[in-house]
C-alpha cells in the first residue's frame, strides 16, 4: 500500500522545523517554551513516515539545548537505540538550531538555494498558500521549509519574515485547538501523504 | 476561514474509542498498555476540533482507572479548567470504558443503532473502506465507531470482529511509525477536515 500516489521520495526537499523562541503565551506575549520530549519523537516519526529531509528544533536556551542532547543520546546511541531501531531512523532526522538566523543559514546551505519558508497559525492570515499548491512545489522538488511554533504559536515577526503561510487546519465548528504534534502530523499528510483515500 | 468546507456539523454522529486493551507489543504479545497523558489531551483536542462525539478510552484496568480520573478531575474541574478552558472543552468530550462489551453497548444505545464499527491498523488489511466511502458515509449522517490501538496496535481478535478498517497511512516510504496521537488526527482530518486545500 505505502509508496503509491504519494510523492516521489527522491524529489522531495522539504524540511520541518519545531520553533520554541520566539513564540507567543496564551496571553500573546513573546515567550522562550521548554522542549517537549514527546514532540520530537511525534514530529521526527511524521516526517520520516512522509519523506521529510531534515526536522530542525530551535532553542537559544542552554538548559534546553541538554535536555534536547540528552533524549538524542538515548534514542540514537543508548538502549533507545537498541530498543526500538524504528524511533532512532526518526530520530535520527533532527538537528539543533540556536536560533531562526541559523535555521535559515543552513537550510540554505543545504539546498544550495533560499528554500521557500512557510509559517503554520492556527488562525486565519494573509499571505496564504494553499496546499494544493506547495504540494505541486514540491512535486516538481521546490524546496520548502516549514515553521511550527509550540506553546500558542509562531511569534508576530516570524511570521512576517516568512515568505507565505499554510491555512489554518480546520473541522467544522470554530474550535481548532489542535496540539502542535497533530498539527505538524495533518500538514504533512496534506503535503506529503498518499493519495488512495 | 473555519466551517465552511466541512462536513456539516450537525450531523455528524462519529465517535472513537482509544483502546488500551487488548493490544500488542512490538513482539505480537496480547497486552494491556499504560494510559498516556499525552494521548488524552491531543486525540481530545483533535477530536473537538473535527466535531467527533464522543472519545471512549477503554482499559480494564483499576489503576489506570484512577490514572484516567486523576487526569480529568485536574482539567474537568481543578486547576486546569481554569487555567485552559479550551482544553476542558476538548476533555468534555471523554468518557471511560471498562472492555469493547462495554464500548459496543454504549455507542449503540447512544445512537440507537449499532454504528459502523471501522478499525485502525499501520499494515494493510483485509475488508478496507475508503477514507472517501467513510467520508460519504459520515455527511448522509450515518453513525461511526473508529478504533485505534496503543502500544503496537490493535489484537487480532479486535480487527476481526469490526465492520472494516481504514486504509493505512502512507508516505513516499514504507516507513509508517506514526504514534496514535499522529494517526488520529490524521484520520479526523481526513475524515472531517474542511476542504479548502
Amino acid at each position: 500500500m505505502n509508496g503509491s500516489g504519494a510523492q516521489n521520495p527522491a524529489a522531495i526537499r522539504v524540511d520541518i522545523a519545531l520553533v520554541h523562541y520566539p513564540v507567543v503565551n496564551k496571553n500573546g506575549e513573546r515567550i522562550g517554551a521548554a522542549i517537549t520530549n514527546l514532540d520530537l519523537h511525534d514530529i521526527a516519526r511524521a516526517a520520516r513516515t512522509f519523506g521529510v529531509s531534515t526536522l530542525y528544533v530551535v532553542t537559544p536556551f542552554q538548559d534546553q539545548q541538554a535536555l534536547y542532547r540528552e533524549i538524542l543520546e538515548h534514542w540514537l546511541k543508548g538502549y533507545g537505540a537498541r530498543y526500538n531501531t524504528k524511533r532512532r531512523q526518526a530520530l535520527s532526522l533532527v538537528h539543533l538550531c540556536h536560533d531562526l538566523a541559523e535555521l535559515y543559514a543552513l537550510a540554505e546551505a543545504k539546498w544550495q538555494q533560499r528554500p521557500l519558508v512557510l509559517a503554520t497559525c492556527a488562525r486565519p492570515q494573509d499571505g496564504i498558500f494553499s496546499y494544493e499548491l506547495v504540494r505541486e512545489r514540491i512535486g516538481r522538488g521546490g524546496s520548502i521549509l516549514l515553521l511550527f511554533g509550540t506553546a500558542w504559536g509562531l511569534a508576530p515577526e516570524v511570521m512576517e519574515k516568512a515568505d507565505g503561510v499554510l491555512p489554518p487546519i480546520s473541522g467544522p465548528g470554530e474550535y481548532n485547538h489542535l496540539s502542535v504534534r497533530s498539527a505538524a502530523a495533518i500538514v504533512l499528510d496534506r503535503l506529503l501523504g498518499g493519495r488512495e483515500r
